[in-house]
């Protein structure tokens, strides 16, 4: 990683997980999806070097990404652009939601759910053999008993099997990195996009970990609430700088409508 | 089983189950609980004998009674008498509530509580692995996940878990013994005694082997609720009959004064 990276840009990469399509995914999700979907190659090959990522990666993941049918290539004279498929568009709509949520989504009254047989694909939270956790919005599955209502007890057990484990130490360490990134100045428009981006991707990797429930329903101590206060802080104070930027270099809003 | 035996008592004594020890249980909680807990061995001999049961196994019985302290033995001079301990009065008194209840004990809320080791004792329905179905008034256990509310759904295999196999075609068979019972005469008070106390024999065998519950939680074609009306009117109307007569050999209102 180049040593001309801002500290707060290097302290958030450090926390893990910087699979390059799984950045652009957050990319896509953070700066291209509100500016109509579409962005010139060179924007976002300019966005991910803000971030240490070498160009033949990007073109890498960028490649993997169109043959998932997340986004789709086009050609405009000599240059490439990426927009978002409408089925990389859908997914988008469903984690921005939760990704940008003032608190989490999930309520009472809740639903305990007790199978025969485990279904195949369901938004159930597996909480014990053949027995999920849901809520008033969760489809019942068929053949199942379902009971609705509100939780006398949740055990540590539970609370440990919502949690996976090591998410509560992940989430005590981007606490302390965001704290830092707070307290570093971010000069450039350039590495305040990075930065941005960088937050919500760490953010982003820890809430896939664990389902949207309140933090009741979580261990003692933890921080997924407290990071999500950051999370939020800290996007609107950069964006303020970031954005006529990113609207300078993805200036989507044309392309779109030309898409 | 001598041929001299009612057709109804012949009946009903043919559903099956008429352990010894078990139906002296059953007269103690029907005729002699209500008469102070006390009876004249002869008298406990006089009344099985209505049921075909032959004196000898009539004695073996009660000496394990005695042994397993449901039952204390009392000498006054030549007779003896058999009484009720305090433990043995305890456990009637639970059952009694559930025998002679118009109406299922359990209604909503219900719970639903999940553990990680099944408890010890319980007063829990399972209903899956380590999944036990409770209601308002039941104890958590420590350590269990617990959820109180309305059920969403009950599928065919949770009713086939709460009525194990065989119950109900048990209920179906009890049900046409008691229709029988209902309209073949009783003459002799010892036989409207012996009747009663087979009917609620019966009746509490089958009660025994499934929770307290509403008959919603059962499949469909349940006799349950079809059973406990008729035991209910047959006794009511037996005893007419049958109680002047147990007045006079139980005599207990004296005894148990004395004991």
């Amino acid at each position: 990683m180049p040593p001309t990276l801002p500290p707060a840009i290097r302290t958030l990469t450090a926390l893990g997980e910087m699979r390059v399509w799984s950045v652009l995914i957050t990319i896509f999700g953070d700066a291209i999806a509100p500016r109509g979907g579409v962005a010139p190659a060179a924007a976002l090959q300019a966005l991910v070097a803000r971030l240490g990522i070498k160009p033949e990666a990007t073109r890498v993941a960028l490649h993997r990404l169109v043959k998932d049918e997340w986004i789709a290539r086009q050609k405009s004279g000599r240059q490439s652009f990426y927009g978002l498929t409408d089925a990389g568009e859908a997914e988008f709509l469903t984690a921005r939601k939760r990704i940008y949520a003032p608190a989490p989504a999930l309520h009472d009254p809740w639903r305990l759910i007790l199978v025969e047989t485990p279904p195949a694909a369901t938004d159930l939270i597996e909480i014990g053999p053949q027995v999920f956790l849901g809520h008033r919005g969760s489809d019942i599955p068929d053949d199942a008993l379902s009971l609705s209502g509100t939780i006398d007890a949740l055990p540590d057990w539970a609370m440990h099997r919502l949690a996976p484990n090591g998410l509560q130490r992940d989430y005590a360490d981007l606490e302390q990195a965001l704290i830092a990134a707070t307290v570093q100045p971010i000069g450039a428009p350039e590495d305040a996009a990075g930065l941005r981006i960088l937050i919500i991707h760490q953010w982003r990797r820890l809430l896939h970990r664990h389902a949207d429930l309140p933090p009741a329903f979580f261990p003692a101590h933890w921080r997924g609430e407290a990071c999500r206060t950051l999370v939020r802080d800290l996007h609107a104070s950069l964006s303020e700088t970031a954005d006529p930027w990113l609207d300078d270099i993805v200036g989507a809003p044309l392309l779109a409508s030309a898409s």
